[in-house]
């Protein structure tokens, strides 16, 4: 008995390709579900180098453990979380670790932290990015809360965890639900950059048509070059898919409905809870929102003709505009979420090293990306930066691709292409770079009907006026 | 004893103005505040037609009122509201009526309904839109919850509520927290319309060079058309109030940071909960964000120089550009509120009226403007149209728009004015009205790194494709 180093509890797709990743990499582990489908899988597909085992029985799993245990969840986010550690709870001892490496909610994740606390468990919030493959063969690895039983399983995490240069695409995200906090961010800049490429998408198909064989150069060209990134590559991969029905590309055969999982409203959410600005990650929401008005759209497309599109006269050049515009708009994505983390790690305490997180966002995960390589170097030399468009590198990038997003857009908007998330970034650009916004409009007017007052930008203080209507 | 038909809790300036507006139609009414300098400003303020009286006592407070008592509560949201209610719950009777009148979080009123209920206790959360003024001369009034409570105050809420067309501007907005849900919406319209009218003052400022008194012959103009709004109208007023410091325009000494009181955060976490996008909404909410970034702003437009912008060939033109530009982005501001009401109303079972809605909103409050009267009709026709873009009529209008909002937002993204309001209401417009988005490219690319499966054009169920990485 007590042999295993690990345990892994729910060993669907996800979890069983981590625990491979585990195992392979010389730690033995023990596998728990309730489907013996499988744990008879999981035995099937594992190596002969591996120490692994497989149980639908929990009392066996917990006894099969050396101590103090450590234990990782990859069940699905929300009630199947709680219901498991219930059941878990009475069977293990103090000092026991307990990892939750799927999609929590970070609130979920303090709350639990607390609980367990109580029965003297370390319970940690861990996210994990990378799909199927990411787990199996080294995803990125965000891990937060108790930071001795981060020391005791970091070995294994550096172990498993995709390398970028030599170095492993873990660290510790900080207090509490940091971990947890820093993949939902995560997610929020991913919904971002996958909007502003379909935006690109568009334009390029409908407005300089285009075709998919034609794409797939543009994006290779692009992914071989300072674009270079998991989604741009995919992407490129996507435009060449086959249909085994039709015979033609996959990607002109799929509906026009996105669906999500919930972590880019979280986003949203914390973003208004916390009083910073994302408006590229909220319209990426709202996009996913409008496309799933399919049966409208339709309804209003027959109701509003559609603006003839006049064809730019340079293609080439308009290719490498959009192009610009997009690597910008991309760049603004991760610095609306970084920014995000800076808030949040400050409400909450949570002590995020947002150096540590481009880092190990450099590799593994859903949105690594050649430019991150270049955050990493701006936030090892200013650590505590408050936003990354401050930075004198990121600024000359950020001004040699600004004309073309301002191009691109007056395109889209001319055209009639809908660009919510191209649009949101120039418009964030444009109002952070300004010193005076119209804004003491507003303030006018809140003091005008509800007394709100306003501040002066010649004295001190807070001030009320009677204003008066030209009307008497 | 036993006299006063209502009693009011909470006569700080909304409240007190409320209470003589009560009085004032005939209604009796007590006052009730623990601040004794409010007790001696209400009769101070009151005339001799009114009955109306102020204590510091509660228990004298209820007492005074006749029975089945009708209590109005105008005291702050959150903690206030339940200090009160657990202050008066022991000395009220089974069958009284409380109302709060404050800008209450309606999932805290549907709480308060049911907490209420148990003790016999009918409880209304109610919307009034107005500021002070309206307070005092004719609100716009959203009741919901309790039927046969509202029916009992319904008499004295068409008396004192604003007229349009010899209609009151008040009705019953649904059941439970409905009218506190519409007064959120309200306020996030109310936000989007603030965004959208200061960044056409920007752009006559920056764009067209014009100054406060030509901005006012301009908003005055508006305000004499079509735009005709209670907000168009101020805004026409700020521009020649004076400064009594600098002796110059006020407007010019207000500093550009922008408060908020939370309805229009509510309304965008809302939208997501609910999954509704309101783009324009969301903007504007992350536009004050971005305003209070005030110091970050000023550093960063030392690092960015300004684009020199480029003057429209005839100024007159585009003024009239930009009015229809805002014109049009109002009009979808409701739009976008109104599609988060329906939404919300099959969510939530409140069965919302959306033609009472529209009706009421015509005046008194803060969103009041002709254009409602259009949507009255609409609504009048077609109570259950899920997005008012799709009547003809408005179809007529936004197409008379639309070309101005195109050229207005080609001009700000080209001339680095941000203008992320205006950019969401045409994007949001683009992609409502567009059979074919884009978004195959996200499904294909979730599809692609997550397995999270997508739907086809052209057959029904749920496909899984195994992608090839062209790089292999």
């Amino acid at each position: 008995m007590s042999t295993y180093n690990y345990g892994m509890i729910g060993i669907g797709v996800m979890g069983r390709n981590l625990l491979y990743n585990i195992a392979e990499n010389g730690f033995s582990i023990a596998g728990f579900d309730l489907d013996k489908q499988k744990i008879n899988d999981l035995k099937e597909g594992a190596t002969s180098e591996m120490t692994v085992q497989g149980t639908d029985s929990l009392e066996e799993f917990v006894s099969s453990l050396e101590t103090p245990r450590k234990i990782i969840l990859m069940v699905p986010a929300g009630k199947p979380v709680d219901a498991v550690l219930e059941n878990i709870k009475p069977l293990l001892s103090k000092g026991d670790i307990v990892i939750d490496a799927g999609n929590s909610y970070f609130k979920d994740t303090n709350r639990r932290v607390s609980d367990l606390a109580t029965q003297g468990l370390h319970f940690m919030g861990m996210g994990v990015s990378g799909g199927e493959k990411g787990a199996r063969f080294g995803p990125s690895i965000m891990p937060g809360g108790d930071l001795e039983a981060f020391h005791s399983v970091r070995p294994m995490l550096e172990a498993i965890s995709a390398k970028v240069n030599g170095e492993s695409c873990t660290a510790y995200m900080g207090k509490d639900a940091a971990g947890h906090y820093v993949k939902m961010v995560h997610n929020g800049i991913e919904y971002a950059i996958m909007q502003l490429i379909s935006e690109a998408y568009d334009l390029l198909r409908k407005g300089a048509n285009l075709n998919n064989d034609q794409l797939y150069e543009v994006f290779k060209k692009w992914n071989d070059g300072e674009m270079n990134s998991f989604l741009i590559e995919i992407t490129r991969d996507i435009f060449q898919q086959k249909d085994s029905i039709t015979g033609g590309f996959l990607l002109d055969q799929i509906l026009d409905k996105a669906g999500s999982k919930g972590t880019g409203k979280w986003t949203s959410e914390e973003a208004l809870e916390t009083g910073v600005a994302i408006p590229t990650i909220d319209a990426a929401v709202a996009s996913r929102t409008l496309s799933s008005y399919k049966e409208e759209r339709i309804q209003a497309s027959k109701l509003y003709t559609k603006v003839e599109i006049t064809k730019p006269e340079d293609i080439d050049l308009f290719i490498q505009e959009v192009g610009d515009a997009l690597f910008l708009s991309i760049l603004i994505s991760y610095t609306q979420g970084l920014s995000l983390l800076v808030k949040a790690s400050e409400e909450y305490g949570f002590q995020i090293p947002l150096k540590d997180v481009v880092k190990i966002w450099r590799g593994g995960c859903i949105i690594r990306s050649s430019l991150l390589e270049k955050f990493y170097e701006v936030y090892t030399e200013d650590p505590n930066l408050s936003n990354i468009l401050l930075n004198n590198k990121i600024a000359e990038i950020v001004k040699s691709k600004v004309t073309s997003l301002r191009k691109t857009n007056a395109f889209a908007v001319t055209n009639g292409i809908a660009t919510l998330g191209l649009q949101t970034v120039l418009a964030y650009f444009d109002a952070y770079t300004t010193e005076s916004l119209p804004v003491n409009l507003i303030q006018a007017q809140r003091d005008y009907f509800g007394a709100h007052t306003y501040q002066r930008k010649d004295q001190e203080g807070i001030f009320h006026t009677q204003w008066e209507n030209t009307n008497n």
